[in-house]
């Protein structure tokens, strides 16, 4: 029998040993999982999304920095679905811990894709649960890489930024467009190099394009040129108060400096006091977890088939897909029919 | 009921139909891939991956006017996960559409997410098939972006080249080691470039990461420097001929001007040759058809549990989830037990 308790209370040893689990699929992670679940739903989640060279890991170090000033307690889950190696991200964890280190209100977990994109995307939803339970306020869930995928995982949080920075290359635009549909704060980082407001600009023309009521609220001054040197502007994210409707405000940071993160941070708490008032945080909650049912529903009806049908059988059907005979989707549903789901 | 005969006789309109339905996911798709799929299997199909920036599309139009030169049959799949927009896709078919516009030996396709990733990996999939059927000899996958999600498009094909291009940010080395994993081919685009060695090296050290073999057959000679306006060498590919392994040979392109696309192409149809030869090739076919019989037997389970179960129970399910009452695998767990599947 798993006891929570020595999660519950704060023991970083017993939480460290539960995502190893988590991560490793060990059967020990369930039974701890179903335990703790209850003790979830508390933690603010934050998704950090963006192009690699955008600076996100600076950047979230930064806005951990900024929590604990404030007596937030923080954990970091960084993921890459790109790397089956775990060598970039424990690199990336000592950089980190460097400037977080020592310290009792941060717990730092980097986590790399080892086998699918599907099993880490659980992974990082049950190591985020797990860290929950333990009681940290507010866990930033950075993602490397910048495609569908990562875009997934930080649109689990409750609160996603999406980062960018100047001159990541020609395509680049084509990114943005399934980026900035998750976006609920917009982040040009590495703001003081002389071509960032032409990636301000950009972004804003695909802001105007996925949310055409922003044409109307973000005025041209907002977007003022601002120069190398002049300090990066306060969030752009004066909310209209009619509607209790959000519009991803855009901020310029210098991540490597410190700039524009004080801001980032109130902007997120004025996002997670907007998801609270307007009833959309439950409903992003609801959201995320009726689609983990499912995923596990499908995963355990699976499981169950392939028990029931038996190897041979499997391996008759994959023969005749193989030698062209009959189509995959045909295949299933000869095999689904055969064997039909009933009631108890 | 379905007419195969205009798409295998290379009726284009009845083929693009065909497509449009695949993407919209229209009934009439499932029949008609059922009837062309025993004639599936005769393309070779080459995944082209690697980060925005690196001059993808322009050497995937390079390779396609080489395979034309050469009489062989060529399509184009552009996949693009990250955008849930078609203008961007749109808009690079029709600059590749003026290099080889009017050719009846080439098809292009466009697709753009519209939902979920699964459902774009199955479309795309399904499109490659309908293709194939049609008769296309080498059909050209490719995909923006550098995810893992990507990654999975891509290693769906035959072949998979992994393209860079000097300086694309700080965080590239990250994004190397998922796509070498999946890389035959690896090809340093832009190697005009002055900072192209650097590239180089940096996919050298990381091939002999994921490769120790390589180490010992690709020798110093073979990446000694190349002066800007030194054409591409030829493809650095002599593979060993004991064990039938195959090394992923590392070749410089600059796709702007042609230049390596020929050894590229020659790179593809030796690693065509040695997939038929060594029976890996067989091997992929069948892991890929496995993969595709278990996705849809998942799809065919659940819907039939969702039909089963009724709404109403489900609701309640997500209800106790939502309240934290209980976690959402031992919810899956009890539903799959309440609703067995049984032999008929």
């Amino acid at each position: 029998m798993f006891d929570p308790a020595p999660i519950l209370a704060g023991n970083r040893r017993a939480l460290a040993r539960l995502l190893t689990h988590i991560e490793n699929a060990a059967p020990e992670a369930e039974a701890a999982l179903a335990a703790l679940f209850p003790h979830t739903g508390r933690a603010h989640l934050v998704g950090v999304t963006g192009p690699p060279g955008s600076g996100k890991s600076s950047l979230v170090t930064e806005l951990a920095k900024i929590y604990r000033g404030a007596q937030r307690t923080v954990a970091v889950v960084a993921v890459d679905p790109s790397s089956p190696f775990t060598g970039g991200a424990l690199l990336g964890d000592r950089i980190r811990m460097r400037a977080l280190a020592g310290d009792p209100g941060v717990f730092i977990r980097s986590m790399a894709s080892r086998g699918s994109l599907g099993g880490l995307a659980r992974a990082t939803a049950d190591v985020v649960k797990a860290l929950d339970a333990a009681g940290f306020e507010r866990i930033l869930i950075e993602t490397v890489g910048a495609g569908q995928a990562e875009v997934d995982i930080a649109r689990a949080a409750h609160t996603t930024l999406v980062i960018e920075a100047p001159g990541l290359g020609d395509d680049v635009q084509a990114i943005k467009a399934g980026l900035l549909e998750a976006a609920d704060i917009l982040v040009v980082n590495k703001a003081d190099q002389p071509n960032a407001e032409n990636t301000v600009r950009a972004l804003r023309a695909s802001l105007d394009l996925a949310h055409p009521a922003a044409r109307a609220w973000v005025t041209d001054a907002d977007f003022a040129h601002h120069g190398a040197s002049a300090p990066p502007p306060a969030a752009e994210s004066g909310q209209p108060a009619e509607g209790d409707l959000w519009l991803p405000p855009l901020l310029r940071t210098v991540a490597t400096e410190g700039r524009g993160a004080l801001e980032l941070v109130e902007a997120i708490e004025q996002h997670r006091a907007f998801l609270q008032r307007s009833g959309e945080g439950a409903r992003r909650d609801r959201d995320r977890l009726t689609h983990e049912l499912e995923t596990r529903l499908r995963d355990a009806l699976l499981a169950e088939l392939v028990a029931r049908v038996g190897n041979g059988q499997l391996a008759r059907a994959v023969e005749r897909v193989v030698a062209r005979e009959i189509d995959p989707g045909r295949a299933a549903k000869e095999l689904a029919e055969q064997y039909p789901i009933r009631n108890t």
